[in-house]
């Protein structure tokens, strides 16, 4: 079985909080507590904004501006709607630049390197409860072909991110074809079901996950280029 | 809460079994039980199995050929592999036209109409327990921009396929910009994470998720083409 946990009572994050305190405390103050095997999901927002990647965004002008300079290039337009390659190499709409749950006139940015985040929360944790509990740090991304969003990982530390199935025989005794599964996009989509969009759930613990310890980042499950049909 | 409870001991499905009662069987001599507000997720493999969408493909030619007949369009072709866009609408490999898990020389294909699968199960299991349970059906699809595969819905049945946000106000009281979660995939994606691949696990339950009651079906998540920037 698997639980996914929402943590609640996490305050609106400012500029230099340290996020993982903020989801130590709120998880003491709650019923939950971190166990071995457990995954914390946190949205890549509250991290953002802890490490202070605000943008001026007053207008629809100083927007489009945030976009431009977030993209390493640009894939596609259609009216006010930019598909980008952000600078690290995710392919996701208006380069992550993100103006809803934002205070003020302002917009948010992706963190600089996500998975340094994921790996800095983690090693905070574990200084905290003393348990290595991987991190994935979530943001929501559309799909070419599919309408609505799902989310997926966007920087993580502590696990692999491919559950890799090839090779391995199946039920029927025969080997697997294709079988590699985004396993860190599932936890992050799973995730989300636990945290809803307009509520103040910014993190959530998933357990009883089948994940493997590893050293991927998240930017490994970047196509490279060579194999992408579709840029 | 969300808790996902996969579904074990359900047989080899085989040409004209009854799904919906192999799944009520195996709950039944678990310690599970079906609960209002859950959602029943099962992978479209024995859904095509019971209905018998098996083709002969004893060798890479009669695949290929299978491949070529499934598919309404070809977006991509680079060596084996064949980006297709299936008779329902959906983009996808090979057009969802799968080898492992499948005894003997043969492959099996998509259904035929998989919202309409998941709705006789729906209707079935209402008949079996007195309540009224959304069905999602998930195939295991490739993402272009991101290695590695995830669970989606190809078909549904009982609730909306896309939960929308937009409009809503956001923890700050503004108005939310585009965020329609297509929460029937993220279901299936977090269903994943307790069936592993391997194993004999074709369905489970997942309980907690705020969907709604809703008359969707999951060709509805097909982005028109008007939309699609990528095809």
């Amino acid at each position: 079985m698997i639980q996914i946990f929402p943590i609640a009572g996490i305050p609106e994050v400012e500029e230099g909080a340290d996020v993982a305190s903020l989801i130590l405390e709120a998880v003491a103050s709650s019923d939950l507590e971190l166990q071995t095997g457990d995954v914390l999901v946190v949205t890549h927002k509250v991290v953002s904004k802890a490490e202070g990647r605000f943008i001026e965004a007053s207008d629809e002008q100083s927007y489009r501006k945030a976009v431009e300079s977030e993209a390493r290039a640009i894939l596609r337009r259609r009216g006010d709607l930019v598909i980008t390659q952000t600078h690290h190499g995710f392919i996701c709409a208006n380069a992550g630049v993100d103006r809803s749950n934002v205070p003020g006139e302002r917009a948010v940015l992706l963190p600089v390197d996500p998975d340094r985040s994921a790996h800095m929360i983690r090693m905070k944790i574990q200084q905290g409860v003393g348990i290595d509990i991987p991190v994935v740090i979530s943001d929501t991304f559309g799909r070419p072909w599919r309408r609505g969003q799902t989310d997926v990982a966007i920087g993580i530390s502590g696990l692999e991110a491919i559950s890799d199935h090839r090779g391995q025989p199946d039920a029927e005794g025969r080997t697997m074809e294709a079988t590699e599964v985004a396993i860190v996009d599932e936890i992050a989509a799973a995730a989300d079901l636990a945290m809803g969009k307009a509520a103040r759930v910014p993190a959530a613990i998933i357990r009883g996950v089948d994940w493997r310890h590893g050293s991927a980042r998240a930017t490994d499950l970047v196509r490279p280029p060579q194999e992408d049909m579709f840029r």
